[in-house]
């Protein structure tokens, strides 16, 4: 067991194991110090943020007003923290007053608000390295000599404390551990996941973009974005209507009080937006789910046994409040449309109807060619049954049949007993994100609470009210966060069917092609194709790799021999061989992958 | 001249001509009075709130909890009314003490309110008509024999005092001339009006209903209204697409110091929703207008003179508080969804992007068989040149564009001169609602004053930096506006192509056709036509009246003929005639009503 001696704030020294989890936090705590000196040496003048060890890394933030730190100064920095380590410095506590601090960083808002919080007694502890000093916060390491295998990666925008209104500093992020493999691995799975990092690529092929001045979490889906995002819309709504869903559209706001009949403003308040005096005593909520909307649908009418199961479904906008810090990309935003759907049913509907919506899912991910997926099922906890609500036989019902459905079906599972939610049992479709998070793509839960808040009935067969039960479904979740995961599953390179552009038209040379190039694209569109032409004053090779970059599934090359032939010369995305062909065989091609969702 | 004599609150009496509106406007004041009369001596311990002229007639609200008025009793309540006027009755004024006249209606709380708020120095003056009395407000007629020809025509809901958190009252409404003639031509032209407003269609049909309990001026869409927004919403996508525009979702929050910006804050401030406080100094808004947001997406990327004109669209969710009195189902809401657009524009471009937005117009126009328009042109005034954006170049060049562009394409127009907005001149197309309202079917609106506003410019033919003209378009309205006015323009009975239920299928017999009918079903589904069996328990003439009621385009009766003859009998809405005819011919038919956009 190799062992790393690390110095508290307190002033206190021990010895612990360099490789527990304790371990890697002080170096990564003690690289961001080095950093922070390398900056105070590197940048006359600059105002230091914190110094951060992070769950994967280190960062520091400084001020970029001053003193922009560009993505090229970075290796000069990992120079400057590599020559403390060469140096065999110390770092050091020390104890001085408050007030010497503060005089030493006299131009430095942030450190002073860092020393003033960090303060006790008019005193405040530092640690010192060279001739750079800051507050004492982590452990650190005592001797720098093992931050060797360390890079600093990149720099980015992130307000001061994290609040919007604040100054926006510059944060410059790293990684450190002990060893050299160590480093090398996390370098590759860094670059992997970059490589499929939905705001990577979303912002490459320009799909989408977030400004936090504009709204924090409220993505802009721009031309290409929207019209993948457009595709995915019309599919699964035509595949729920051919399945029995009768789509509708209902208002975002609802009455406050409804969501206090629904108990989601006692128990989901945190999360959702601030209520809207409209005058008169009326509040408006923006909706943080579709469910009680939904409602609002089935009690309009009054309902038969006829008509159940009643499928209710929506692409439905809702808002919910997640934590600044919390946003990223596509994948957690502050405004959604989710794929939603709500399936009113008999108590013994419920076998047929989870079926039903299972084989849907299906079908679905097969279109999409999902396959890297897990099914959880989520029960009750047999132990505190006085947790759930209180209605033993249609647990123990519901619970028996999603687990018969699934085995009906040939589907593996596994059962997570306690994780039901209150109202009633679940089944969760589990993926995950090129960041490595947990994903739920979709979910099929059963609500027993609902109804009842609601009283919502159905007249029976015997001419008797009873009561429904609600199944809440999403297939593909919301708009945002599938595309999200689709553009890392498919690392940008969509099937046709989805892709913004299908097929991009390259004339040989405008002067002799353009028009034969322009014939084509209007051939192309009238069968419905995203086609364009580029009639850039570029090289053909140059259009040709841009193509290629902008990942679109078909380029054509025109040229003489295309012209004469009245063909085509194709290029798939991620191939290099180019086939000459007629038209109608390239259109035949085309078209057969859209009619298959084909991903070839 | 014909005269009537009249009686003020003040208990002044005066003739006036009863052709004239305060004479018209005296005879509805006094059958309102007699109508809360008939009320009170008819529905032993009914509560009374105001008695009202309106414009188009009078009501009477009262109370709905403890005595239900039906529909049924508004005949008696006639008959109470004519007997008033057969006796000769005469309105007398009368002033009390305050305490005495509350004393009489001690269990009526909203004549007591009444009583108070009319109530000067501890009296109160009182109209009375044989035993009955009420506060005495506007002119009534001194005698009531001329009460005659009126109508008691309706029963609904409205809330005291027009606040959603009072009680709800019943609302009885009625109509009254001194002229027999007049009192028909209004039931006539009521009547006329009640069969074309979408809001009595909208019900009938199943479309969408709005609940003020759950939230005012926000729309449910039912499945079947549903259906036929999504058609509209995704051809005009496709229109728009083929056109050139480019289709983004953009949020709709944003953080209100865009709306600072803009100016919408300051100067449309009223009709916006009031802002959400997030915390960290950031207030995020509900956007009344979708211009900021495609402006955030035109700003995205530096723009070259080569992207104009850059076609920026959407169906953008916005919000605006509308008064809940100016209300009216799908026609006026608070939340609505507008097919907007935003074409960036060089100067020299207006010329060409005016005519092609309009030459879109026209073919969307066509595609709906919308006919009854006509054509504003809105400049700014000429004598006031100085209330409008300061740019006279830019104004005249403007104005002689739009003019010229109606010119070439040889429309209509009339120019309505200090009718633009102070930031541009605008084209509107204006049409008319069943209830006779003014209705802004299109517009194209151009404006110097965005763009300057936020900064936008474009890089020139010349390398400089130029600023661009934005012009705002919508082609046909909100979803809702523009749903509200196709169902009044059809009566309901929308063409093939936008019908919710397209082809009725009707057994003859459910034992022996029922099987045939589901595969003709499937295989009308398989090619894209929404189509359902009425398998229902019922005898085949009502299943034939209900389709016909429901406005279905086709309805397709199958019998041992058709099974044989494996062919259908068809009945088109609205004709008698039945012509079988094989289920390709059909299918040819209906497919070719599709793809003409026909209203056959």
């Amino acid at each position: 067991m190799a062992e790393v001696q690390v110095l508290a704030s307190d002033g206190s020294v021990k010895k612990i194991d360099r490789d527990s989890k304790e371990g890697l936090q002080a170096l990564r705590q003690t690289t961001a110090l080095l950093l922070a000196a390398a900056l105070h040496q590197q940048f006359d003048g600059i105002r230091l943020g914190a110094d951060v060890a992070s769950d994967d890394g280190f960062y520091v933030d400084s001020d970029k007003d001053d003193v922009q730190v560009s993505a090229d100064e970075l290796g000069q920095l990992e120079d400057g923290i590599k020559k403390f380590a060469k140096d065999d410095a110390k770092i050091e506590r020390v104890e001085v007053p408050l007030a010497d601090a503060l005089a030493e960083v006299k131009n430095d808002p942030y450190q002073s608000e860092l020393l003033k919080t960090a303060a006790d007694n008019d005193k405040v502890a530092l640690f010192k390295v060279g001739d750079f000093a800051t507050v004492a916060t982590e452990d650190v390491l005592c001797y720098v000599d093992v931050v060797k295998n360390f890079k600093v990666l990149s720099v980015a925008g992130a307000y001061w404390q994290g609040k919007s209104s604040n100054p926006m500093l510059q944060r410059i992020y790293g990684t450190v551990f002990y060893k050299k493999d160590a480093l090398e691995d996390d370098l590759k799975a860094r670059q992997e996941a970059r490589e499929r990092d939905h705001r990577v690529i979303g912002n490459d092929l320009d799909l989408f973009f977030v400004d936090p001045k504009v709204g924090a979490g409220l993505p802009y889906w721009m031309p290409k974005g929207a019209t993948i995002r457009r595709v995915i819309e019309r599919y699964i709504i035509d595949k729920e209507v051919a399945n029995g869903y009768k789509h509708v559209y209902t208002p975002i706001l609802m009455n406050l009080d409804v969501y206090k009949t629904s108990g989601h403003w006692q128990h989901y308040r945190e999360d959702m937006f601030p209520p809207m005096d409209m005058g008169d005593g009326e509040q408006l909520e923006l909706r943080p789910m579709n469910c009680p909307s939904h409602i609002q649908i089935y009690k309009h009418h009054i309902r038969s046994y006829r008509e159940l199961p009643l499928r209710i479904a929506e692409l439905g906008m809702m808002h919910r409040y997640e934590k600044s810090g919390a946003l990223s990309g596509l994948q957690r935003v502050r405004e959604m449309t989710l794929n939603d759907g709500h399936t009113f049913v008999a108590p013994s509907q419920i076998l047929d109807e989870f079926k039903s919506i299972l084989q849907l899912m299906i079908e679905v991910y097969h279109d999409f060619d999902i396959n890297d997926y897990s099914f959880r099922l989520s029960y009750r906890d047999p132990k505190n049954t006085d947790k759930y609500f209180d209605d033993d036989e249609m647990w123990n019902n519901a619970q028996t049949m999603l687990k018969q459905a699934m085995d009906d079906m040939g589907l593996d599972y596994y059962e997570a007993e306690g994780e039901a939610a209150f109202y009633g049992p679940k089944l969760d479709v589990q993926t995950k994100t090129a960041l490595g998070n947990d994903e739920t793509l979709s979910t099929i839960q059963l609500d027993f609470m609902l109804p009842k808040q609601f009283d919502l009935h159905y007249i029976g067969e015997d001419g008797q009210e009873h009561r429904p039960i609600m199944i809440h479904r999403g297939l593909v979740s919301t708009m945002e966060r599938f595309t999200a995961y689709l553009t890392e599953m498919y690392k940008g390179a969509f099937p046709t069917w989805l892709s913004p552009e299908q097929v991009k038209i390259i004339p040989v040379r405008e002067d002799l092609h353009a028009d034969y190039a322009e014939d084509l694209r209007k051939e192309l569109a009238a069968a419905g194709i995203r086609v364009s032409v580029d009639h850039r004053n570029e090289k053909m090779g140059y259009k040709i790799r841009e193509a290629q970059t902008q990942k679109v599934p078909y380029t054509l090359v025109v040229g003489d021999n295309e012209v004469k032939d009245s063909g085509v010369t194709v290029r798939k995305y991620g191939e290099e061989k180019q086939v000459s062909k007629s038209k109608q065989d390239f259109l035949d091609e085309i078209l057969g992958d859209l009619s298959s969702y084909s991903r070839e």
